[in-house]
């Protein structure tokens, strides 16, 4: 089959890998419909996280279950499929307490390698929920931003403590937190303010359900948030970058008793405790247990009443993985499709 | 009258000062029926907190209103009251989402030296909380503690978010890391691990609730938590001391999911990013809102639901304040309660 492999920084080729087979009966192997390129994806093609060796990519998808391992009972061959990019058991103390990615056996279904035709994945029923029917092709990138950016913005919003009638700041305007947005919204929050100073995504955010744009950032962008709630701050601040700047930005546009839910992966982020201490904030965050929300998610797109699959503005085959890259990189596109 | 100053790291003395007056409408003057010392005294007592000239101390008080400023109208002259550490208004919007100590008007009470024999309290409607009657001798020490260190404790088991049947830890064996036991055993948890190494803390932690005493510090700590709860680690962590190594036990000593509420003041502690990510942990704490919790407190305290007094292990008049920071300072005392 045909698979993205990452070499080195810049260096991402679409190349012939083995077709991945059952390994445990708890597995199962899926068809890809779509896969995608992450935020997270650009660290190492970056080079700010190291790339060790060839390493094959993606941990986002949505498909059809071709093969199933004979311990596997809640789903079977030909249905349409989400999962979430850390494999769960969903029967744990840690997945019973909705955190499916830190399950006692969790796996990264990163490893496997996503961006690709076929896809392994382990623990497949506590993983994957199936759609009730084969979706309309029109659904499918919906379906595949709950597979990761979707179930992340969600809880952002949920670990921010999101509420009917609050204000929210989203700081961060990649796919994540545009969803970010239309999570708060869907949620019932009043005011929403995107932090964002480049045009098209504004214009998503709007869509989503942001009511105000902040275009300052680091601590204008704070003094901005302050003015516009009555010199208090947001009651929630989802965090979606993972940049020092970032995370001290949000902690510092919450108010007193606030809450911060953070899901942008940290990259050198150090935290000064006696600021936080006297913040007053509460602070939440850490990888998205997506599988907690899958099915709720999977009702709302497939009953059409959120539309996350707008986040997908560039849409390549596979096997021009390396150009999706590349316009991510250069902030041309917001999230890459791939279709295998 | 008599009042508590220090001078420099180790220098304090009693010496006379001004009597307080009203200077604004809203203070109470009260004659304080007792005291104390607090941990946190400690600090620049020791020099890790710069003193800046002579400073008067102290900010925790229990006493007989004396006069009120023109606009009071929730105390009266001969109320016996408790305040908290910082006045709050207690009626604007961050107040009333229960976190006094941020109250867009607080003033911090220890300006003005509650280690005296009277005190101005500002603010005096939003802060003081009366007690039905004039309480018998044996609860004055009870009440004080509800000023600060119950408060705290009890703010710490809170935001850890301690519930009936659960499992908790709690970093610190101070009077605040004690009364947090006690909290928790309030809140109907189930095991209460105490983390202590003296000998008479242990036994004051076994009194107030906690079924487990854990000695090791710091990794060996941490693995001692693990091992008593299933490799998980506990549901909520209180965190009672303000370092970097206390920190970090409580964040590792948490399970994924579960809360971490820390009320040690911060000192040098730098969080970092990417582990607090990972753990999946709630971070709450700071300056503790006690005077959201007076009135639940006191009642209790009047009751004699709970015995927060027995904290005070040293019990000297005011003018003996300096063999009561040392007597701390040396650990030879939990904590002293000062008569003035």
């Amino acid at each position: 089959m045909q698979g993205v492999v990452m070499y080195a920084p810049g260096d991402v080729r679409v190349e012939e890998r083995d077709d991945p087979r059952i390994a445990q009966p708890t597995d199962a192997i899926i068809r890809l419909s779509a896969t995608c390129v992450c935020g997270s994806d650009l660290w190492p093609y970056r080079g700010v996280e190291k790339v060790e060796g060839p390493s094959p990519m993606g941990h986002e998808y949505a498909g059809v279950v071709e093969e199933v391992g004979s311990a596997v009972t809640a789903v079977r061959p030909g249905q349409f499929v989400v999962g979430s990019f850390f494999a769960s058991d969903n029967t744990c103390e840690i997945c019973r307490a909705g955190y499916q990615s830190s399950c006692v056996h969790r796996e990264p279904v990163g490893a496997m390698g996503a961006q690709a035709q076929r896809l392994r994945v382990p623990l497949a029923d506590g993983t994957l929920v199936a759609a009730p029917d084969m979706p309309p092709d029109d659904l499918v990138p919906g379906y595949l931003a709950a597979s990761d950016v979707l179930g992340t913005g969600w809880f952002g919003a949920e670990a921010a403590r999101v509420q009917p009638g609050k204000t929210v700041a989203v700081v961060g305007d990649g796919a994540v937190g545009l969803l970010a947005v239309l999570a708060a919204r869907q949620l019932g929050a009043e005011r929403i303010i995107a932090m964002s100073r480049h045009e098209p995504r504004q214009k998503l955010a709007r869509e989503y359900g942001a009511t105000d744009v902040v275009t300052e950032r680091g601590d204008e962008g704070v003094a901005r948030i302050k003015d516009l709630t009555g010199g208090l701050g947001a009651h929630s601040v989802i965090e979606a970058v993972g940049t020092q700047q970032s995370m001290m930005q949000a902690i510092r546009s919450a108010r007193p008793g606030g809450h911060v839910g953070y899901v942008g992966v940290s990259h050198d982020v150090s935290l000064p405790g006696q600021e936080l201490f006297f913040s007053h904030v509460h602070l939440h965050g850490g990888p998205a247990p997506v599988r907690r929300f899958l099915p709720e998610l999977m009702e709302l797109i497939g009953q059409r009443v959120i539309d996350p699959g707008k986040v997908f503005d560039l849409d390549l085959p596979l096997a021009e993985a390396a150009r999706g890259y590349q316009a991510m990189d250069e902030r041309r596109a917001i999230k890459t499709l791939l279709r295998p």
